[in-house]
């Protein structure tokens, strides 16, 4: 039998695998001498034993009950000792940290006994019987399934009955008769006794604890986060301490630096007379953790000493958790902290500079997700007809507008329809999530920056504005009032500033992120502003460290400039059917309805000329640097009108004659499944001329650039070929055009098809490089085309777990990584100077991008925006390559 | 450099991948002491460098002459001597006879000198003169690829100012007059003069051999005959002798046995005083070639003997070319013949009697492909009004009915539209093929057994009639005349008797094979019928030696009992969804639009019954067999109305309101690639209940038939998984269902698309066995479906030889294969018990039998129809690995 159970003092913080963060964290910090409550963790692999088999391990019991022995000998009482019970929590800890998504119970070992022994050695029966009424609440709710709602109506009506208003007014005997009353609810509403076998909570708790990795709320974040789903978590089981003894008691979080800016100084928040849970739900509001001094000095000097301590240990932010017990200060959780992307470069660039870490290191510690958060617009001027209402906290920066909402239901609606949407909520519980996700802000009356509001949106890097105390919201009403008698109704257009926590009524437009004006060279990293100087030095590590090329997809001469502003090293895709519509639409009409060789040449020849003045401009806009450019790839008839549309208007009689010329067309090219149809290099063997023409296009365009001084460098790319014979056919064709213009170009395939992949090595005879297609590439390998199934099931099986990620979003590396791996090999093993890239839109994609580095490409190439988080993440990956 | 050029001394018949069919066996006859004229052979390697670098190989040049050389010594004169010319013969010889459809070039040596000569030493001046003006015809036709009709036009012309019919008539002024027009002809055309340099001829010739390859009806008979496209063809020059020298001279064609039955004895034609090529293009009627006894007894018997030999030295029937030049017998070839279907099994079976060869050998020797044409249906009774009206040799046995037509384009036309063709022609000769392949059958008035007609129909399996002589066909009226003022006009539908030869005007009604009736059980091996005895004979050889167990795709209790007297071991695919249509259709539609969980629920329970009494018709005909039962596959909106019919209903005012409310599902449910969508698993996946109903009715239906004493043994499989995820998901509520109804079932999955290959060894955790959807898997990893690419673009890639054969008809070994071959090794790696097997149509096709055997599948499934073809080829394919 593996060990499943660790003491504090036997773990550390490498252990995360097994003990979780706050486990391994609460090991370090026992380790490094401060004042941690003494525990022990279960370790995840016992979770994922349980969740498995739907048991615990064989064992298991014995071990935590020679802990729980240890634990009880160094505590010198047992647990439910009648007279001077030893009392734990027990909580959940995942590897990664996931807020509030998890269960925890506190106070286990209280019973109608231990209660009084907990009354006499605490010499305080309202705090006892208070803590054992929130045992029976929390076990009630979070290892009984109950509904929260009937412990909190019951509390209310004690209120009520009371006639007093907060629950600091409730006295012991009240909190007797809340005992009973909780009593009640558990037996009726789960068919059993509350346990007072202190073990038997525990167990019971455990097993909540483990089970509550599926939770469906769980779930939720971890697909949100990209966490997979068969961790599991581990169980911490601490022994209690208690902010809540009096006003020389209370809990805080505080943070080593400020997490939304990154600079150093004291921040968080504390709450006198409270438990830990009271501070991150928000319910009552903090003072700053800088009035800890005046409360309590000693505590105070302690806790910086301390947070001194874990930066320089932990070498990064940290934020705390910890809670003085009658004077005393404990620390109970420490992690490096969330924060927000621009305090993520600041830190890592200031530790660099304190010589606490590497120029390495601070590029590993920001992420592409951070980097393309940075580069969201900002709020520029504030129009007239603009209402300032008011302002909350800043909590997570961003500039976000759209249509007020007051429940998550309806932001998610909303969001369906297509339409922005902010959320309104006096707090936001784990229970809001999917609102939140789909909203494109938060705005909340109450919390801090700690709330679960703030944490949880600059997980997701959501624009959030909390602790808005001067808003009314009235869920109720679908409305919310602020002073000088605003009122935000559902459905008024808002904006929130995430940055100076300013909330507008009205659209505020918005401008350029300074990152995004230094990337555009419109701002100069020597301007002063910390943040573009910390994008820019990690920008300029990353690059150096990096392998891989970073190309852009552009299709137009504008875009490639800006592409090549944003650091593109060339155009790895550049479509050419766009250049096929609007005003050109018709000669494509006019190719399809080509009905001799005459009028088919014709309309080719009408085509040519434009064609080569899109590529002039981009072999311009790019001069010195390849331009990969995709003969056409979509199926004809996507030019034409829709089938069913032309059918109606032609049995309405609406039609004119060329329109059922048009149908006749339409019918004839209609395919039931076109992304299977006559597509890519099917269209260049089957229509004679039409690739000619574009190669000809290409050619020309080049020999002029070329004239004019340029170095234009064409790379012409077939689209969706499957057998080395297409690309043979259309080469030869293609060479003869550039042979008569006099040009050279490079010639080579997407690889977007399995076939491709698995012929690899005999396609690579006759290509010169290889772009990998892994849009096309994911819908064949996965049998399901991204028009089709995003609506239709995927949001299913992000439930269940059968993705953990869209698969069009992240390189299924498993599938389509592995077919992209074996073309790779296969290419170079046949041409081993065989170019490899990828221009799919996974290109931009963070975790693809690493796999694409580790793979051995030797570019990626993405829309203009991503070209910046492409080059960081390649730095990273080159980075972590080397270990 | 590589040696090029084999002496006939040098070969054998082993080396035909060198040396092609033809120089092999002049190689091999020469060296048994057989009479064959001197020559060497080119070999194919030379003719493959030419046309991959459009130049001859280094040094070719010399080594031809060196070879020329020593048969110039051999033959005491030189090529092209002007006293005494050496003639040569340079003709084409690939490793697969490829009748008609390459170029020969005779005669090569003479010019306006060395005419003379032959004159001279012929002592026929109009023999020489004749065999001049045919070089210039052949090599202004094939070398300098003028077109043919000129010089017919010319020859015409003669015979008209001459007032004769017959190229007999013509004399030796004629003929030198024809040499002058002729070459004119050469020079207007080819814009230059006809080389009088015999070298320059032959070396002329020898790339234009090497360049026929390419020719569009050489790369069109290889693609229906399957032969590899980069083969390239040997060159044989050989020594002339002359068939055509007077009456003591002729030419003929023999068969060891009658190639249509099989039997042994003398069958052959001959032709006096003619040049081989008159036989083969069947242009003069030939006499039998029993007649030859008569007109020149010592050749004959000399003949017969040689025929002798060469059967038992070749151990098979061969067909043989000669010439008799002036009394003396010479072989200008042989080879191992071509046969009906019936003939193969016949005569393999008497080779085994006959002690010449093996039981495993006689099994090489038949296909399934023969197998198949055996099954064909025939002509049963003759009804009153259908007519008589000829007979002509059968030339290729099968009954045949359709449409008379008179050019190859309209049998294309119509055969396109969906028709029956037969088509008629005097002759066919290499430009008809696509004609012959569009048709059903084929009738010629003229040409015998082996004229052109004739040996491409057998090698198709198409049935023939040839020489029906009494038809006067007048293509240019489209009509064709028969005795008794019968005419038969385009468009009449005509049945003609590839066996008896019988012409009828009318439709013969069709009956099932004798083979057919042999696997039904109706007609006993020891029945007499010599055919069947030998398929009987062979099927179970074949079947002792097959490693491979072959099921049935079969959908309902009739196919599967069916499927049954024809050898399946199993059902591999039984098709679910087709229970879903007729009138239950109605229960789908219920359920696709069922708005509550109620309603869904109520339409998932009227379908249970159905379902459940589909299969224990299944099981019970399948008692003990295993029976694999696919879930639902297809999208469910196929089972709705089309979108745009509905459309333009509602659009038009003609619809009801359940109309509408139907597009509206019809409209949510529409995908842009249904191929692509919501099916299969997903399906299983996102609507609750579906696949549980289906799995219920499989276990009830499993236990009622158990508990009527039958043996069921069901098999579940899961259509379209990508991903183990979707399978455990599906399996966790089968596996729940099962052990409800207490049945036991073996779960598994379709590997039908590439991220299933791809991942193989993840899904065998979650499936007891894996089936390969092949069809689909063809899709997805060539990335276009069946309906959709076969019409657009099919045609054009099999013309440019893109593909050799649809990988919808022969699997694609080097990516389709790779997958399967992938996933087998994984799978097994994981689980190895796993069960593999086939269930895509190339379950039932001969070169993917072998393949599924290669890679080590226990079983293949096809239609019942195929099971017996599948049956031999799994034994032909055991024996040949044993090799």
């Amino acid at each position: 039998m593996p060990k499943y159970v660790y003491d504090f003092t036997e773990g550390n913080k490498d252990l995360k695998d097994l003990l979780g963060g706050k486990g391994a964290n609460l090991a370090e910090m026992t380790n490094l001498g401060l004042p941690v409550p003494p525990g022990f963790t279960i370790t995840s692999a016992a979770c994922r034993y349980y969740l498995d088999h739907e048991a615990m391990p064989e064992g298991l019991d014995e071990e935590v009950g020679r802990y729980l022995s240890a634990l009880e000998r160094e505590m010198g009482r047992r647990l439910g000792q009648p007279d001077d019970p030893l009392l734990v929590s027990v909580r959940s800890g995942a590897k990664f940290s996931m807020p509030g998504m998890m269960e925890t119970v506190l106070n286990i070992g209280l019973n109608d006994e231990s209660v009084h022994g907990l009354a006499e050695r605490s010499g305080n029966e309202r705090f006892a019987w208070d803590s054992y009424r929130r045992l029976i609440q929390m076990f009630g709710k979070t290892v009984l399934d109950i509904e929260g709602d009937l412990f909190e109506t019951a509390i209310d009506e004690a209120k009520e009955a009371k006639g007093v208003e907060s629950d600091l007014d409730l006295e012991t005997d009240d909190f007797k008769g809340l005992v009973q009353t909780y009593k009640k609810i558990v037996r009726e509403n789960a068919g059993r006794e509350f346990p007072t076998d202190p073990r038997e909570q525990m167990d019971l708790a455990i097993k909540a604890v483990f089970g509550s990795w599926n939770a469906p709320r769980a779930i939720l974040y971890r697909r949100q986060e990209r966490i997979p789903a068969d961790l599991g978590t581990a169980v911490n089981i601490v022994a209690m301490v208690f902010g809540n003894l009096g006003m020389d008691s209370g809990t805080g979080v505080a943070f080593t630096r400020d997490p939304a800016s990154g600079q150093q100084g004291v921040y968080g928040d504390y709450l006198q007379n409270a438990q830990g849970e009271d501070v991150v739900a928000g319910i009552r509001s903090t003072v700053p953790l800088a009035d800890l001094e005046q409360i309590d000095k000693r505590s105070y000097d302690e806790l910086l000493q301390i947070m001194e301590t874990l930066e320089n240990h932990y070498r990064d932010l940290c934020d705390i958790e910890f809670t003085i017990e009658s004077g005393k200060l404990w620390m109970l959780q420490t992690r490096v902290g969330k924060r927000t992307a621009a305090a993520a470069f600041r830190i890592a660039v200031q530790l660099v500079d304190q010589n606490l870490i590497d120029a390495d290191e601070a590029v590993r510690r920001v992420t592409g997700d951070q980097l393309a958060q940075l580069m969201f617009p900002r709020f520029g001027e504030i129009a007239d007809d603009v209402k300032t209402i008011t302002a909350g906290m800043g909590a997570s920066p961003g500039a976000a507008v759209g249509k007020a909402v007051f429940t998550p239901g309806r932001a998610v609606e909303l969001a369906d329809d297509g339409e922005d949407v902010i959320l309104l909520r006096r707090e936001t519980s784990p229970d809001d999530l999917n609102g939140m996700i789909a909203a494109r802000g938060i705005l909340t009356s109450r919390g801090g920056k700690t709330s679960h509001a703030a944490v949880v949106a600059r997980g997701m890097g959501k624009t959030c504005v909390c602790g808005a105390e001067e808003l009314d919201i009235d869920v109720r009403a679908r409305q919310a009032t602020a002073p000088g008698d605003v009122t935000i109704k559902e459905g008024d257009v808002i904006s929130i500033d995430g940055t100076t926590g300013a909330v507008y009524l009205g659209e505020v437009a918005v401008v350029d992120s300074p990152v995004v004006q230094y990337f555009e060279g419109a701002l100069s990293a020597a301007g002063g502003d910390e943040l573009v100087t910390s994008v820019d030095r990690l920008m300029r590590h990353a690059d150096s460290r990096r392998r891989l090329a970073v190309r852009a997809n552009a299709d137009n001469g504008e875009d490639a400039a800006r592409a090549r502003r944003f650091g593109a090293q060339g155009i790895g895709l550049c479509r050419t059917e766009h250049m096929f519509l609007g005003e050109r639409r018709q000669y494509v009409e006019d190719l399809i309805l080509a009905e001799t060789r005459d009028d088919r040449r014709a309309a080719l020849q009408a085509l040519e000329p434009l064609q080569k003045q899109d590529f002039k401009e981009i072999f311009e806009a790019m001069d010195g640097l390849p331009v990969t450019i995709r003969l056409i790839d979509p199926p004809l008839h996507e030019f034409l009108p829709d089938l069913t549309d032309l059918t109606v208007k032609v049995a309405t009689g609406d039609a004119s004659a060329d329109d059922e010329r048009l149908l006749e067309a339409v019918r004839r090219l209609h395919e039931q499944n076109p992304m299977l149809g006559l597509r890519g290099v099917r269209l260049g063997v089957v229509i004679p001329g039409l690739f000619g023409m574009q190669v000809r296009a290409i050619a020309e365009a080049a020999a002029e650039v070329r004239e004019a001084g340029r170095e234009p460098h064409a790379e012409i790319m077939i689209p969706l070929v499957g057998a080395v014979q297409e690309l043979e056919f259309i080469r030869e064709e293609a060479e003869k055009v550039l042979a008569e213009v006099g040009v050279e170009a490079l010639i080579g395939t997407m690889i977007e098809l399995p076939r491709a992949a698995m012929t690899a090595g005999q396609i690579a005879e006759a290509a010169e490089f290889f772009s990998f297609g892994t849009n096309d590439l994911t819908q064949t390998t996965w049998g399901f085309s991204r028009d089709d199934v995003e609506s239709a099931f995927f949001g299913r099986y992000l439930e269940l777990g059968i993705f953990g990620v869209s698969p069009f979003e992240t390189l299924d590396v498993d599938g389509v990584g592995r077919l992209v791996r074996i073309a790779v090999e296969e290419g170079r093993a046949t041409r081993p100077d065989l170019k490899l890239g990828i221009c799919g839109e996974h290109g931009g994609d963070p975790d693809s991008v690493h796999f694409f580095h580790e793979v051995g490409l030797d570019y990626v190439s993405c829309s203009p925006f991503r070209i910046p988080v492409a080059r960081l993440e390649a730095g990273r990956a080159a980075i972590k390559s080397k270990g």
